[in-house]
């Protein structure tokens, strides 16, 4: 099939270019070195993809990302790389087989971790961006209770999200400093794990044993401001279904429900786009391009990945024009 | 069951303000006065509830929410208030059954429409919002050329989605000099129906005869800060993973993928929004409000309710604290 006979709006993968995109990560960071984050892709054909590529140990930001990873026989080495209260969900995700490693950061998350049945943990610990993460300070203390909790300790987590699109001059230095803070807490908690880093500081995080990256595979708009050798892999296929050639716009057939909106407006080759609504997105062609004719086909690509991913049901995989492959968007909702 | 022992995050409808909003239009609109717009919950569960109330005339922006609500029983008579010039998906919903009514703005819109089968249209004006409709000095001529094709023109359509949240002081004016485009439109085209209008026009707009409303039912916080006479009755619930009380900040895991961001951050009762993140939303207490403890529950109110309910795949229905029933979101994807 083409993948202009698709319906639209539909996903597509550049296949060529995110082999190119694989190949690069795992050059730089073979094996074990890279635990690909499948929140940015939620789907078990593209983690089994990376997994091929060497890359069998695998994080999420859900637990459902790591059921649906476990079921789909790439469970040997999985992290929840977040915190959850929820005891009987992860004790179903538990009692689903696979090695469990949860993130912990409080007395009651290594509590929950516990009764759920967990056996392993990272003490996740702060290093600069509000979010999840105990002070580095308590880290050592957390993994002693984590221990007394009958639990064992692999090491230490460090998200540096607030330094991902850094300034190229600063990054380096900038990821240093974060990162020794979680080296700290690191030679107090004790193990073999430093996990950490992103596609925006794989090539500078010099701390972590291995680097959580997940959008490198498939690339958005912020990270492609940025330094990093990836390439865009994914566009989003529209149809024109109407145009106003006195006003001078377009419209396509995707919109906020087809795209992550959180980083501002998806860009279209050649065009300025002015807004989206719910269904659909008004653009101008650029600089006296000709307007397209209403049936015509055109890509945007979104601002960012993530939560536009979470939107679909599948990617279609394309190369020279015609759909090789349909990847399911298995791991959406909770 | 509680709502309380919710898996997390989870959409909530508060089922009393629901019934509320539902009377109140019902009240200032009803029965065929109203053709609910399905777009902004995506569930037939709510349409019938709409349909109960009066409205049986319905309207959707996709062909699988026409689709869908055909299906479920609801096919009376659907209007796609959108364009189209996917032949063959139009050609499987007008099969499907059910009165099917397409919007068209072009000779390709006409022409797909009529060799998809279908009989019914209405003449789509753009009545100062660039986006579909055309000009309203070409409607007269389309209609013609739609007869010509075979198809009964029904009237005309023109959404003023510029003004659904102006001034209050001077949208009566506005909507009334929008909407006189679509009465000259309507004037040349012929036919019973005027459709148009939405939450934010539908107490101004003396023109159309069927008002195409749908966030009333469940409400945003963008409508909610105008003069609309509706209640917020959806919400994100959400527990509280991580508190980090040096910092003074806690973490929901509810974010990016659980929320439409398009409109801004969600809001928090008696908190500040941080930011969000795939999973998550770091806030903080207002006003020296103390920190929650971590496992508590929170609820957030999404800035836009229709791309928001397009990540979830239910709603659970709640009154007194405990879920009285779960509307599945059927009508997701296209």
């Amino acid at each position: 099939m083409l993948a202009d006979e698709l319906r639209t709006p539909a996903l597509l993968v550049d296949g060529d270019a995110f082999a190119r995109n694989v190949a690069t990560m795992s050059a730089a960071l073979p094996g074990p070195r890279l635990r690909p984050h499948v929140k940015a892709f939620k789907s078990t054909a593209i983690a089994r993809e990376l997994a091929t590529a060497g890359h069998r140990h695998l994080c999420g930001a859900t637990l459902r990302e790591l059921a649906g990873l476990a079921a789909a026989g790439l469970g040997d080495d999985l992290l929840l790389a977040n915190e959850t209260v929820d005891e009987d969900h992860l004790r179903e995700v538990v009692d689903g087989g696979g090695r469990i490693t949860v993130a912990v950061d409080s007395s009651e998350t290594v509590e929950v971790a516990a009764r759920a049945g967990v056996t392993e943990v990272l003490i996740d610990v702060d290093v600069g961006m509000p979010r999840c993460g105990c002070r580095p300070e308590d880290a050592g203390g957390l993994a002693d209770a984590a221990r007394a909790a009958g639990l064992e300790v692999r090491g230490v987590m460090g998200y540096e999200g607030h330094l991902m699109t850094a300034d190229p001059a600063t990054k380096t230095e900038r990821v240093a400093a974060s990162m020794a803070l979680l080296t700290a807490a690191h030679a107090a908690v004790g193990g073999e794990v430093v996990s950490g880093g992103g596609t925006g500081t794989y090539a500078v995080n010099r701390a972590c044993t291995e680097i959580q990256a997940g959008s490198y595979a498939l690339m958005d708009t912020s990270y492609g401001a940025t330094d990093v050798p990836f390439e865009q892999a994914l566009r989003l296929l529209t149809t024109v279904v109407s145009v106003h050639r006195q006003g001078g716009w377009a419209v396509l057939d995707g919109g906020l429900k087809a795209l992550g909106m959180d980083h501002g407006n998806p860009t279209v080759d050649g065009g300025e786009v002015w807004f989206c609504s719910d269904e659909h997105t008004t653009y101008a062609p650029a600089d006296g391009s000709p307007l397209p004719q209403v049936g015509d086909r055109v890509t945007m690509v979104p601002a960012h990945v993530d939560p536009t991913v979470a939107y679909h049901e599948r990617f279609h995989v394309v190369s020279g024009g015609e759909v090789v492959d349909v990847w399911p968007i298995d791991l959406r909702g909770w």
